[in-house]
């Protein structure tokens, strides 16, 4: 990066960031402040949060001055909903309640002329964007070339999160924030409804706005028919979204969640685990659960720990190595080979198999190796102690 | 530790380990070559593992030189039984299985003119050298007094772990290997069990001599049928006790660790929580079970993570404090004094209940208070974000 180090390009930084010159310095030398590749490499990303920017907000310069697009901001959980909505909303007559969905999460902007789909780390997703690009009307990056839609991407043809419940064919944008570049302050959710109702765009599901007395009551029910479903939770927010939204997820997401750690379980964080865990826990308590409830809860915690658990380790006995398989679907090939340049950069182990035609299209399925628990349980199978 | 300073005192311990000059004063510097409390200050005992000396080693002078009481092993673990055992036990006929006992690891010996228990990490417990006074034959240490008993105290009336599946009315210490001091050498188990026999004294459940070549399977039997009644599991010996002991446990010991772990789930090692899991996971696999044994326990999993889980959050919301509660047994009150001063030395936060006269002795009820789990469920109570 020898360029940012250049004096003329760090004084501009120092005046748009409010930073001195060294910290500028020192955030580019330790790579805190580091930038995308090849085509992208004018997009510079912060790789950790920097005094209250988010980590994964980019920039990039826009004639003698930055654009920035700031990260996710990370949506705070509750553990039990009475009384954390009435504490965090305090002073509110009604919350927004809207559908957290189980994606993959992107924000979709113009930057100098592209429409770019940049992840939640603040790189610019080859695929994703491709996607972007052929599903979502144009228009609106030209008439609010100041917005930022954040959203997540759903469907079977996902490569990160591929889920089928959705009933989306391939993948779809469902937008759930729209965001000023550079303040980083969200439109109010009437007018961001407004918005992505004129442009035709997916939203997430709306539940309505409900009072804040009856909030934790009606979200309860709203997350167990959720949770039926195989539907992962809700987002509740501030009408104005000025206070910050709030989290709370079904037992059949926290479940899910688990399927997948224990299946690789010497990949995954042990802290991972345990607040899913945790969850069920409070959920139970706070539900008022009886007898036959805990006893159906225990068997799907049960199960969703040690089938997938049994499941890898029994393949490993059989002389398999464990992956995870996902797909995409492209109208052009090239976009496969970008897609593979992409995640050979961020160090992923992740082998393609032929592509498959279908209609004008192309199927191909993607397997990322799961070394570490893999090896781990060969090891003991071979006889290694723990 | 001003004395040690003591050019003299250093110059004899250099000779007794074997280290330089400026070693053993980095190890006194630093604390991990420390000194007992009170009466037992002449008694050195090794917070870290320090060239293959064992943390939890203790020494002390004995006329010109020093005697050094060695730590536990680490017994390494079997996560299957075929082919760990074979593969750790190559050239061996035989082995010996004897039963793993869930009690409180002590070593037993004389020192300059003491019986003294000795813990895990190396402290001299004044509880357990009371008790190993009341109940162990003293004739043992007068005729050996260079051998260590290496015993696991078991019963209701242990103040550590506290169980009452053995059919011991208040505690017994049950002798699994004898030592020699200095060199830590272990008998061989028929030079053992003649010793204990001779003395009174109880020793773990002997299983016999299996063939190598059986040993998989006949352990397996073994550890089921030890299982059935909440026993923990066994310890895998050569009988010359040459090769290192391996350990193998029922799946009804890795669910009693979850339901305490869980209890107090934010005090609980993740590592410890995930390792009982994965046991569960390679046993229904290598016991080759069907879908019926699996579904007993994916529930008997589940349950032992989301009930005691349960318990504790609805504890709090009720507002209680968690505990856990454990009973001493005494002759003397003066032993009661001298135990509570040790717990506040290790920085235990224990509440000692008034002493109940019960026949010539009195039974103390002990609660030690879990405050990070009790801190932290009481927050989330009052609505605070995970």
């Amino acid at each position: 990066m020898n360029e940012e180090i250049d004096p003329e390009f760090i004084a501009k930084l120092t005046d748009f960031l409010g930073f001195d010159n060294e910290r500028i310095r020192h955030l580019i030398e330790k790579n805190y402040l580091a930038r995308n590749w090849r085509k992208y490499e004018y997009l510079l990303r912060f790789d950790k949060e920097i005094s209250h920017i988010e980590r994964g907000t980019v920039l990039y310069q826009r004639g003698s001055s930055f654009e920035m697009i700031t990260g996710f901001p990370k949506i705070r959980r509750a553990m039990v909903l009475d009384p954390t909505i009435k504490k965090h909303f305090l002073g509110l007559e009604k919350v927004v309640v809207e559908e957290k969905m189980n994606g993959y999460n992107v924000r979709i902007a113009t930057t100098k002329e592209d429409i770019l789909a940049i992840t939640r780390s603040g790189y610019v997703c080859p695929y994703t964007t491709q996607k972007a690009k052929e599903k979502l009307n144009p228009k609106f990056f030209d008439d609010f070339p100041e917005l930022v839609l954040y959203a997540e991407m759903v469907g079977p043809d996902n490569p990160y999160i591929s889920k089928d419940i959705y009933n989306v064919e391939s993948v779809e944008f469902y937008i759930f924030d729209i965001r000023e570049k550079n303040s980083g302050k969200s439109l109010s959710i009437s007018k961001k409804q407004k918005i992505l109702e004129k442009y035709g765009f997916f939203q997430v599901k709306f539940f309505g706005e409900i009072p804040l007395e009856t909030a934790p009551e009606e979200i309860g029910k709203i997350v167990r028919r959720l949770g039926e479903k195989e539907r992962e939770g809700v987002v509740i927010k501030d009408p104005e979204m000025i206070l910050s939204p709030l989290k709370y997820t079904s037992s059949q997401s926290n479940c899910s969640d688990l399927r997948h750690a224990f299946k690789f379980y010497n990949e995954a964080g042990r802290d991972y685990m345990l607040s899913r865990i945790v969850r069920e826990g409070f959920q139970t308590v706070e539900w008022k659960e009886n007898e036959d409830e805990l006893k159906k809860r225990c068997m799907q915690l049960g199960e969703s720990i040690l089938k997938p658990l049994r499941e890898s380790i029994r393949s490993v006995k059989e002389g398999q190595r464990l992956y995870e398989k996902s797909r995409i679907r492209v109208r052009d090939l090239k976009t496969v080979g970008d897609f593979q340049d992409y995640l050979n950069r961020l160090g992923i182990d992740a082998v393609f198999e032929e592509p498959q035609a279908v209609g004008e299209e192309y199927l191909i399925t993607i397997r990322k190796l799961n070394k570490s628990t893999s090896d781990k349980t060969q090891a003991i199978w071979q006889g290694e102690l723990w």
